[in-house]
């Protein structure tokens, strides 16, 4: 079902070649996104996915898209600790991932919940404090009541119901398999250029190898070490809370608060397990971890250091690895802005007045 | 300070050449906006207002933008009857008016309480109920908390200290007077293309110009005759309550609850007194009227000819009527998004953590 990901093993060879010095901690950037085979991409399909994925009519209120918390225009997260959905409202304590690059995983969620994007955006658009749209046929209603998305859909999907759930995830997904950062300092570094890394980014990249970081962080994406799409790759975090400064970090930052992957399985193992993040971009990612309540990069990678290797690093290891972790900055694309159809004799849009009325009462 | 507005005659001219038959009811869109003297528009300060009108960092929740409400992507406005603002406020029962062709408001805001798009930007930004910011300094302190921002100010403005609170609304406002849209099939019609309009469009332009809607929707944007930047153009709404079909659409509609322009100047002939709303794109901008309770333009149309006029329209005619006024879309630009700067250890957005908290407990 999943097209065979051939990129993913250049980091391998990359590694290979360079075996004589300490081996780069994780591969060049992919040159292409793994598709299903089910969902072919399309430029249709993309700029109807564009639509969509920047519609707040997609939400119970109107005015939360996919893009509210998955801000393209802001590296693709809200840069807040947690999100807002519906009226203001917050979800349990995970932070939003970034949608760039978001193709490259092989499991979605922090606990790795959907085995792809298709499956990761139903959930926000169903989940009563993100989204809030009552069900699947709420949501098919509400498109239906837009001429401009009846003729896309019949033009992307045809047949006789051009517009169901499944339509509208999978265009979702394929404009969400282009927004990919590639060209960072690091894969320009990995090709030949060994001016793309200052010395101390290049301290920093034997650091991360050395020190165990890429024992998780691996592969091109520096978030598995290269397994098919739909496989998840997991680790407790914290791993190390009896370490004196984890124990630290873990209290003043909530870190044992989230169950993890433990809420999926319901297996003991499970408990405070979550999807090894990629490290691409996360230079301009803040704040981090589950919950983002960690400000600084910096300290991040402080607890990583003590929660996962159980290790106390020097000011100077940790700037080393800033440097480096700078290097995996990528190219983020320049977008266009979708034109979203409009709805004339907005009805649909119009129940919206109830839900406002209510909320006036709350001032 | 204003510059000279020329482009504003040009409707006059057309009116004189086309004297034979009825004038047309409108101008031809203008080819320049008025931009204030002591705010020029330079490349840069359109980029860095671009990048301003799209931050959400410019509210207190970091989750609320200009481009929320006033959304660039869906013809300038949210499409709701009302807009939430931060936590999913709603503020008193007005409709977030577009964004586009702003520039050519002689004031701003459905009362005219702003002289300029500057002015107008500092509201929202400070209302507690829209963007929330407690104070002009917190948006100062916050962008200076961005390395990004510190750059671009610099750039852009010079001096001891480029972030100012009155620079922020001028990049903010540059940027909207890029947001035109000109080459309607009105304006295509008037350069003398006769197919442009149909027969039913051409129709309702009778209509318009005969049934006395020109009167009050008058000049290049239909919003007022030509007069200076500054200078408000305003209209009771509803005019003749007193009519059985308005006190019907009244009742229905909620027309009368809003104190408009009263709540400005105190006066009482000021009472239900609202700035005349541009009819350029109108046909695109459903729901309607300042507390957007219609979600219909045949509708709106109606409403209009019982409670201004006093006349009760047949369905040919508010089918004519609707014709025309779909002949107003202009050309949306397509738009490229800006890119953010980053907030690197962005102690100043882990603040809303706090506010996140309280939210969470209501769920």
């Amino acid at each position: 079902m999943i097209a065979l990901y051939t990129a993913l093993i250049t980091g391998a060879i990359m590694a290979g070649l360079q075996a004589a010095s300490a081996a780069p901690p994780g591969g060049e950037f992919p040159s292409k996104v793994p598709v299903p085979a089910d969902n072919p991409m399309t430029p249709r399909k993309i700029h109807l996915g564009k639509q969509l994925y920047f519609d707040p009519r997609l939400s119970l209120s109107g005015d939360v898209s996919c893009d509210t918390c998955h801000n393209v225009a802001g590296n693709g997260s809200d840069g807040l600790p947690l999100s807002f959905g519906v009226l203001g409202r917050v979800d349990r304590p995970r932070h939003a991932p970034t949608v760039f690059n978001s193709a490259f995983n092989t499991v979605q969620f922090w606990d790795g919940r959907a085995k792809s994007l298709e499956d990761q955006a139903k959930g926000p658009l169903l989940n009563p404090i993100e989204m809030g749209m009552p069900s699947s046929g709420a949501i098919v209603k509400r498109l239906a009541g837009i001429p401009g998305y009846r003729r896309e859909f019949a033009r992307v999907f045809g047949g006789k119901t051009p517009i169901t759930f499944e339509h509208v995830v999978q265009a979702i997904a394929t404009y969400e398999r282009t927004l990919v950062t590639p060209d960072s300092p690091y894969d320009r570094y990995l090709k030949g250029d060994k001016n793309a890394l200052d010395k101390s980014a290049k301290q920093g990249m034997h650091e991360v190898s050395d020190l165990g970081c890429a024992s998780c962080h691996a592969g091109a994406m520096f978030d598995n070490p290269g397994l098919p799409m739909g496989t998840g790759w997991f680790r407790k975090f914290p791993m190390i809370p009896t370490n004196p400064t984890c124990a630290t970090y873990v209290r003043e930052y909530h870190l044992a608060d989230d169950p993890g992957r433990f809420d999926v399985t319901h297996k003991q193992s499970d408990e405070h397990v979550f999807k090894v993040p990629s490290l691409r971009n996360v230079a301009v990612l803040a704040p981090y971890f589950q919950n983002g309540s960690v400000g600084s990069l910096r300290t991040a990678v402080r607890v990583m250091a003590a929660c996962q290797l159980g290790k106390t690093l020097t000011g100077l290891q940790t700037t080393n690895i800033v440097a480096f972790l700078n290097s995996l900055t990528g190219k983020f694309p320049v977008e266009t802005m979708p034109h979203l159809p409009e709805t004339p004799d907005s009805t649909s849009m119009m129940q919206v007045a109830k839900l406002q009325q209510n909320q006036r009462q709350l001032n």
